[in-house]
């Protein structure tokens, strides 16, 4: 192993809230106990493999701006190892307890699905070296059953049954890999798994076909024994123009409908709530509410604009509330925070990537300080069950738990003639009392 | 019975398409068989109540354009009566099967719930006279839980379990009322159930209460014998900021969740389909392929406009593509084409409601019968049976009926060393074929 | 005058940022000199007549559910008079230094134009009486010309030219009332200036009405000596499909296009910027840019919703920005910053009310103080200037000043061969610094 | 010159309406006249030379699915020459009078600036050898200034000044090369020339650049004795967060402000428009009534969507609608209807490509027929007429023409004390009006 764009920098400290030093972390104090655990078991931050090692800022209007040494080596695999160096030398760097990647991040298509297969293993077992000495573990892998033209028209949804097993092997080996790499979850993350037209999709196929795809991921972690959770990404449209793991609501049915709800969780990302027309937040209180809340992709996105932009969050407000959500459904668990975010296209230092997440963990550290005091203060949850105080009686009781009819409670309330008066929600008062937490 | 605004106008007939009557029906000839039926057993059109009677023209930024005799009626009970004789007269005037209302609608709210129920009993009394006169019949009753500031805060997600109450007692009368004037269906429009703020919300509770509300219905209206349709209509936002019941994928996890997927339908609307995000035709296809399409309220917004437009459907292209996917899902069933679609607040002269229906009529039916045409043609359903054929093989169907595990697909591509071939998914061949049915 | 709604509530103050007073400012401490002179001459707050003594809660959903007691008076000029009332008690309680007003808020509609006319300089005198006593000030005076149906095919831009001229007499005796009461500014929002379909719209013709309008406008001004600022408020769309004044870009090329863009400057909202797919702060920067900025009705929208939300503000990182880019513009000379912001439907205390403005206020002086030290500090524009240093050296300059012909800077580039670098636009690294002020 | 892959295919030819053939037209009767001249001169159809010949179906979530034999040639130029035979044999197939490239499309990026302008020039020159043995002509040519890094900061707009001359010398040759190769139009697309974010943008300094740039274009432009136009293309974002070409008013006002707006016009887009918040018509009507209506760029966007998926227009209601506007604005001149549209990334067969221009050419050309009808009708401008007759009397023509004041129109406003009444704006009856001709 040679040096990497990385091997010179020093990792980066915590120095607290004054240091002036671009290089610290002036909120990420990884050992500091909140709620009862270090705040790096809260936040279990990840590096995601593609947008920091594979993303070269092109976009459909232009091509790559951002040039790494291991994207210029003519022999693919000798490349790919050069980029698991220069990746691990970034961890080391950003001192962060975890990564992410798909198969075709990390190794190079083959010429065959055979040599694919071989060319990711190889790469699974150099990761595992790497990660002998490194701090660094697996918060999910994943497989890129999107990106090669054989997935154009779909990978489990696809109208041709071979791409259904191509992709079934793909999935094997990646959950195969992530259970060798001791990974905590295994993602799937639909990106074809839609339509374009409705014109020649038949609709009903492929959501069987994709109900079917998932079960047999379900059986086979069972299988080998792997104790990760599995998680659906949902997304409501990019690249197809509709998606079929919309957001929260609609994978919810999808898992109710094919009997696995209680086996698959959810890896929200706050790009993707955006463009589903939800805020981040919303989609995390709502799949803590139906019990499959499960990791988070932490991004922002520009509501300004109709695509995936993938930018490190940087709203206090909006990371706060969405981290207070996930302190409210318990936490993430096996889960943690991945950084599917990429810098911008005129981002084309290396350092430019580095303080991309630096700037990225410390805003969420502050965010989720700022959130555990919300919740250790207790007013904010006070004032809401007693908003609801009412259904705390005895007679409301009977309304929801089954013991009165329609008509029973119609008869009653004809009976009292109730005139219910409205009640002030009291938004702005509940605003003002966040706004002293920040 | 006095001279109502539209005593004096003729009933709309069929001329054909050459009629340059703007009074005549140029493609809606109610009794043309086609795909079997008659056309208005296919369309099964309706007059909705609210917008055609009790919109004023009032918007967010401006007072009541349109003024109509019953309106300045100082005694609410006589202005109730003059109301549904101006109603029946358009009803005739239009030649029209089914109308559709809200309890508010047709009677005033009173002084109590008492008094509520009671001016309700009556005017739904006195409607059922109007129809034993008349050829139009109810499609569906529903209840106005949103108005009034009492449901302010929802209906049955009320913080108040009086309001659960209060809102169970009016649509215990209003299924009442429905089944006692034929009704085929009965909808919940959820208008304030849903949020403004996560702030002042328990997201969970508010579902539990909604759960129950609905189980409640649908348990009475087993006991009292309504053989018609239950249905949900999804909105995703508007009044309040995010409604429960979202869109069809939403709604059926929704269903699943609280074990009412097989009693519970949903009616589906143009411009809501839009504010979620999707094409009407998504909808519909989504909710045939889940076995819930259950009926129409038959709209057009505006994509460049965030709220709910209820315009009349004008473009051809998407009404015919909308009800081509309800002839794929067997078409309406008990449901039908209800116009939730009002005159806009410019429209003041009682002729614009009549032209508005005419023009609204027309286009639908020319509408269906277009998509019949591509129907019986058969070569776009062919197309896609093409597309899929692959699945038809012993092989693939083995990879989808559970026989073969995730490891065995695997193997056996790995076997065959697959390298499946994309295929052209023909877009533009398609939408070229479909140029020529219009 | 009788006691009102807010004549027991003390006067709120500074306090500081620990207090723990709900009614306490925490930041806006109004004489604390930032940037060379006091806090409130930089903000110059306003109150909005309409949303706080008007607006009712009503929504397209639903009825009132804000009731105040001069709401329910018989008389409305008894009613006005006790508005009046509690408007300057509300100013009295939030010490603010301003208020804004449309006629139609302040004094009601009477049976004929000269009687609305009557009504509303009875007002105007009353206020004026009301201001001898108070120490708030009028920002800004303006005509309702769009709740009336009268205006509903627009009021400028009407096709009844009746129309046009009452409008003309409106305006004029508004501009009158608002010299008289010594307003710092006059407003012009469009809001029926547009058209909702293009079926029957003459564009051309209507955008030259409301030229000519503008001009009569600026030439009365002058004419009676009015020193302050006439101003237009640009949204996109809503009430109307499509709004003339849909944002700052446009406005500029009208006023160009009609010789007016030194006579007129913008009234800037945060939610119409929203509408129009703006940021706020792109709206400011823009209309700086262009010597265009005049006053802000300063209120938050909501991404996810296509209506004018009108919230009160809260999110810090929007607040400021949109307020750093007001101080790179040079301030708000005779504008301010007015609450063109409502409590929502369900808060309908009074003390909802009070507590919205404080909040209001606190979170912009916090807003305004963190810009300031953005300022103070330097390094932003430092590093933005840097960006553009080239430009800087004679060569550079060359080109822009006109000195240089195309063919010129060619053959000069080819001579050279110029391959010119990318170089990093170093986002994440300033969103990292803006990150330290928060 | 070799076979190419069209080579072996027919000239498409019109066979009517009733023509079951996919290769033919059924609407696209050239030679017919309509409105006085031959439906081709109308049109002026032209295949875009970037979305037929050099895209390959990529997009951010995916690599390359369409192949042609032109793009797998190890030498770039040979490619070139290979890709112009090709293009010119499908012009040939198409039987379509006008083309439109960028350099870049035609030509590959050389080691350096004067080599990639050698390059250029030598296929400009090769370009002119095809066009002397064929029908088809250059609608416009244009540089792409947007793709290569050197770009990623805009082009004129660059903060390096060398950029902009680099960007100088290229239009500089491109406009040569379309004045040599007798173009009709030189296209200025700002695909960089906005921002990704404020906080590294001097926004007067770039829009001031971009104004020079204009105006060094445009002095060229006479210089040379170019007699074609000038077009500017709106789009309000993608690739960049914001484009200082937003959309019609905004760019009229930038011309206004750079003393342009007599030199330079609009060449207006369908998805541009989509995306800017308009309907395509509005666009073409608002150019119209500001006299700077160019040329169209004809595709279609996905409203569901927030990208420019440059679909080919399937929509007659839409089509008709925009060229109906064309009419009205007294056509389009030396422009065009640019097919700036591009075939899925799923339709990779080469017939894909012919049948989208077919179904496109035939689509916009009965929308033409239709919009003819319409006029040629009279109704619909006779109705609108109508609705503004009030403003040709002679009162009504003196508050418009400056010969009244404000305190004139309001005194005579009030002698009269008039009361206009709200006059019914009959959009559902227009809307009907319209449905006949379709």
């Amino acid at each position: 192993m040679t040096a990497t764009l990385f091997s010179e920098m020093e990792t980066v400290r915590f120095e607290g809230p004054d240091s002036e030093n671009p290089h610290a972390y002036r909120w990420y104090d990884a050992e500091r106990v909140v709620l009862g655990k270090p705040l790096k078991d809260h936040l279990r931050f990840a590096v995601a493999y593609w947008h920091s090692f594979a993303m070269n800022g092109s976009d459909p209007f232009g091509g790559p701006t951002i040039r790494r040494p291991w994207m210029d080596r003519p022999d693919a695999m000798q490349a790919a190892h050069d980029k698991a160096d220069a990746a691990f030398d970034l961890f080391r760097v950003l001192d962060v307890p975890f990564f992410s990647f798909h198969d075709r991040d990390i190794a190079p298509e083959g010429g065959s699905l055979n040599e694919s297969l071989g060319n990711f293993h190889t790469i699974v077992d150099y990761l595992g070296q790497k990660m002998q000495t490194s701090k660094t573990r697996l918060l999910w892998g994943t497989a890129n059953l999107f990106s090669h033209p054989r997935f154009m028209s779909g990978a489990a949804t696809n109208p041709d049954p071979d791409v259904f097993a191509y992709s079934a092997a793909t999935v094997k080996h990646c959950l195969d890999a992530t259970k060798a790499l001791g990974g905590d979850n295994y993602v799937l993350w639909g990106g074809r798994e839609g339509y374009e037209t409705l014109l020649n999709t038949d609709l009903g196929q492929e959501l069987d076909q994709l109900g079917r795809f998932l079960s047999l991921v379900v059986d086979y972690k069972h299988k080998i024994g792997f104790t990760g959770q599995i998680l659906i990404e949902p997304k409501p449209k990019e690249p197809t123009a509709h998606q079929y793991d919309f957001d929260t609501a609609t994978v919810y049915g999808f898992l109710k409908r094919y009997g696995l709800e209680k086996e698959v969780k959810l890896n929200l990302e706050g790009n993707h709530a955006l463009l589903a027309g939800h805020s981040f937040e919303h989609e995390i209180a709502l799949a803590g509410a139906l019990g499959i809340l499960g990791s988070l992709d932490i991004n922002r996105g520009d509501p300004l604009l109709g695509w995936d932009t993938d930018q490190f969050p940087i709203n206090l407000h909006e990371t706060t509330m969405a981290l207070y959500y996930v302190i409210q459904a318990g936490g993430l668990g096996k889960g943690g925070c991945n950084f599917d975010a990429k810098i911008r296209r005129q981002s084309i230092d290396p350092d430019d990537l580095v303080l991309a997440h630096v700037g990225g963990i410390d805003h969420c550290a502050r965010a989720f300080l700022t959130a555990a005091r919300i919740v250790e203060d207790g007013r904010f949850a006070g004032q809401r069950d007693t908003r609801y105080a009412g259904w705390q009686t005895a007679d409301a009781k009977q309304m929801l738990d089954g013991s009165m009819s329609l008509e029973q409670i119609s008869a009653q309330a004809e009976a009292r003639n109730i005139d219910p008066q409205p009640r002030s929600g009291k938004q702005e008062k509940l605003e003002n009392m966040l706004a002293r937490f920040f």
